[in-house]
């Protein structure tokens, strides 16, 4: 199997346990507070927003986790996903290195989300809900739990951030196919959005200002409840099968990723792909580096404080330890939508205060310029989320050809843009910019840090 | 390997023979004529427009044709495609039958046409071909060939059917992306063009008028060659690859087809998939049904006159033996772009004559309505031409509930949807109408046959 373009797994080869990093790392994360207390959160205050099973996963020290029969069963509409070796980037880019990537854009919406939407729905169906409230930004996510929702027969509601809904309408109508009803965010169906609202008539919205209106909306419904489609534990937690895949892709390439790069938003792609290579690192196997990208216009891990904020704009949720800009912090209507998050999944920011992981930041045009020659070499056009782990791969693999190294690189490429089109048109077309993050506009945010 | 979801083929398994049905017919395909001496035409009347390598290809009587080393490498990035079983559709249909889908929106442009685009490519650039020019219905086949050009460094130069530009802004994006200049069509850059516009400024075009205008600016450029995206023999001879590889999954599957449905438009998926399983019947090993299934509004098998006509709207072809709604006839602008064709591939045009397939048409509003019920359960959007296969599929598994028999219905599952969302937004927000076309409109047109 070494030499292929592509590394496939069959039916029987899909993970049936969801791998859980906390009892392999050298100490535990800090556990989210109540905002009001100080006190680590239990159970009960998660029982609005979330069900029985979700939140058990969400605290289990357990490493390993089944996966319900009923969701491999939906899983394997599009998985295992392939590993691709890069072999005509390689060739343009004229590198040493030897590139592959982990390809999560076959799944029906086109992004690595339904791996935990599936499981998500599949949980709160089992327990009686029959709504689901959500927030999307790059409408991945929103996609993902439509689709979920339609798989199990649950209403789904999704709260669009607005800049997102007006540059991709194609987002919602493919939620609406999928059976979904779509708001913009900011909406005036909430108060957290009249809030907004009055204050911002113009607001572009942020996943921060979303999530708080669908948060708010299933509080107050016995029948509904909350989910969320990065950041938390669980949904980490049921990414791994990426990085599970991946690790068996390799054995059949013969061949080990010496780095390892992903972009981070929420960070639940990058830790799908990273945490079972992070154990194998951990037991002394491989040794690879572990490189996040993040987007200079929203730069959590490189320019973000590690402090305890809210996971929203309104600041509903529980205290989480992160590295975050401020909750109040809106960035800038950049394309990558799914990166537009003022936090960073509090279990990854903890494995980067170990240092375990490096972090960087690139702009958006080097990003894209990156995806372009990707689409022209691969055929496939990267979403404007993982072009940012392309920008950083295509940094590395030149750097190869520099120094001669036949470097090992693994990319998370989490999904295709063909529903964000737009903004490769603004970047053929010169009319992108990069909205680098003024110092002041930071401080100012980080002030509101509680 | 029975009892999948998905039957994957490895690497290995590509085929690595193009399958070419006119020596198996029991009498051939009557040749196409110089529309001036109505003699057959030979090479050199062919010469300005294709490679040497795919006029000896469209002519061939061998039964197989080698495919490029330089072809299958390209192929490798998405071929074999999957094929499904399609076990949650089967379930809301609440029926017997088994139900099958070759799966080519796997494709870096969501859909079959890179089959044969990428060896177009490949044979123009051997022979020193600078650029290529095409017209594109749906987008996809420029979407193709842009991916195809960028691929051996062509210039890709393509006329858009007004109708799509207008409805699939994302397309275009797509074939800039790849590195493709596009037009709308009826465009003022051709003598074709202009002479559409000055008779109906409002045209919303259709691939005769967009061939028109690709094939006068390929002629008039030594340099430049045309590209066809369906209807000749050397594109549905590419698209075995698709065919041949169903036959093997249906080997790991245990099971044999006994129905077989698939959309027509110019007849290059239809052929693809059927040509290698005519062989198998015409040798007595297999009986399926074959049944291709066009739209209502551009019916050209079920009420076309079977006739030497010209491929396109200004007359520039050669005259093809074929099933034609008249070459002057424009479709209304129904959704499944790729279908709106006056004429149908004269090989299957033949294969129909001598009763080897079936033909059906379909109104689209029925065939929506089983692309979103395919949706919800298989999670794959499907474009708007295979929905029509999938009404089809649906009306048989139907039927089968009715009667109890246990059918293994083989859908081709030709592309996704994700740059036609608005025709489901259509669909989904009661804006679409059933464009049957009238009788009288009908026979003007048909007049028009030389």
């Amino acid at each position: 199997m070494a030499g292929r373009t592509k590394y496939l797994l069959d039916e029987d080869d899909l993970p049936t346990q969801w791998y859980n990093v906390v009892p392999d790392l050298p100490e535990p994360p800090p556990p989210p507070l109540h905002p009001g207390t100080r006190e680590p959160v239990g159970p009960d205050d998660l029982a609005p927003l979330f069900p029985q099973a979700l939140i058990a996963q969400e605290v289990t020290t357990d490493r390993y986790v089944d996966i319900p029969g009923e969701v491999l069963d939906v899983y394997r509409l599009w998985r295992p996903s392939p590993l691709y070796r890069a072999r005509r980037l390689e060739k343009l880019l004229d590198t040493p290195a030897r590139i592959y990537y982990k390809y999560e854009g076959v799944s029906p919406v086109g992004s690595h989300k339904p791996n935990t939407a599936v499981p998500q729905a599949f949980y709160n169906a089992a327990e009686g809900v029959t709504r689901l409230t959500t927030e999307t930004g790059a409408g991945q996510w929103g996609s993902a739990l439509a689709f979920a929702c339609a798989t199990y027969g649950l209403d789904c509601e999704v709260w669009q951030v607005r800049a997102s809904y007006d540059q991709k309408p194609y987002r919602k109508i493919m939620m609406e196919t999928f059976g979904a009803t779509v708001h913009p965010s900011p909406s005036d169906l909430t108060q957290a959005g009249r809030k907004v609202l009055a204050d911002h008539p113009d607001s572009t919205g942020s996943l921060g200002i979303a999530i708080s209106e669908a948060v708010e909306q299933a509080a107050g419904d016995p029948n509904a409840r909350y989910a969320l489609g990065s950041v938390l534990n669980h949904v980490l937690l049921h990414q791994t099968v990426i990085g599970e895949e991946a690790i068996k892709q390799f054995e059949l390439a013969e061949d080990t990723p010496d780095v390892i790069v992903g972009c981070t938003g929420g960070g639940s792609n990058f830790g799908g792909l990273v945490f079972p290579f992070l154990r194998e690192k951990l037991a002394g196997r491989i040794s690879p580096e572990i490189r996040a990208v993040e987007p200079a216009a929203c730069p959590s891990l490189t320019r973000g404080r590690y402090a305890y904020d809210f996971g929203d704009t309104a600041g509903l949720t529980p205290l989480l330890k992160m590295h975050t800009l401020g909750h109040e912090f809106i960035p800038d209507p950049i394309h990558a939508g799914g990166l537009r998050y003022h936090g960073m999944s509090p279990l990854l920011s903890h494995i980067y205060e170990l240092g375990l992981l490096e972090a960087i930041a690139v702009p958006q045009q080097e990003c894209f310029s990156a995806g372009v020659r990707f689409a022209r070499t691969e055929g496939i056009i990267p979403a404007p989320e993982p072009t940012h782990a392309l920008a950083a791969c295509v940094r590395e693999a030149l750097r190869c050809k520099e120094t001669g190294e036949e470097k090992v690189i693994l990319t998370a490429l989490c999904g295709h843009a063909h529903l964000d089109l737009p903004a490769y048109n603004a970047y053929l077309t010169g009319q992108m910019v990069d909205n680098d993050l003024a110092q002041d506009t930071l401080e100012t945010s980080l002030a509101g840090i509680p």
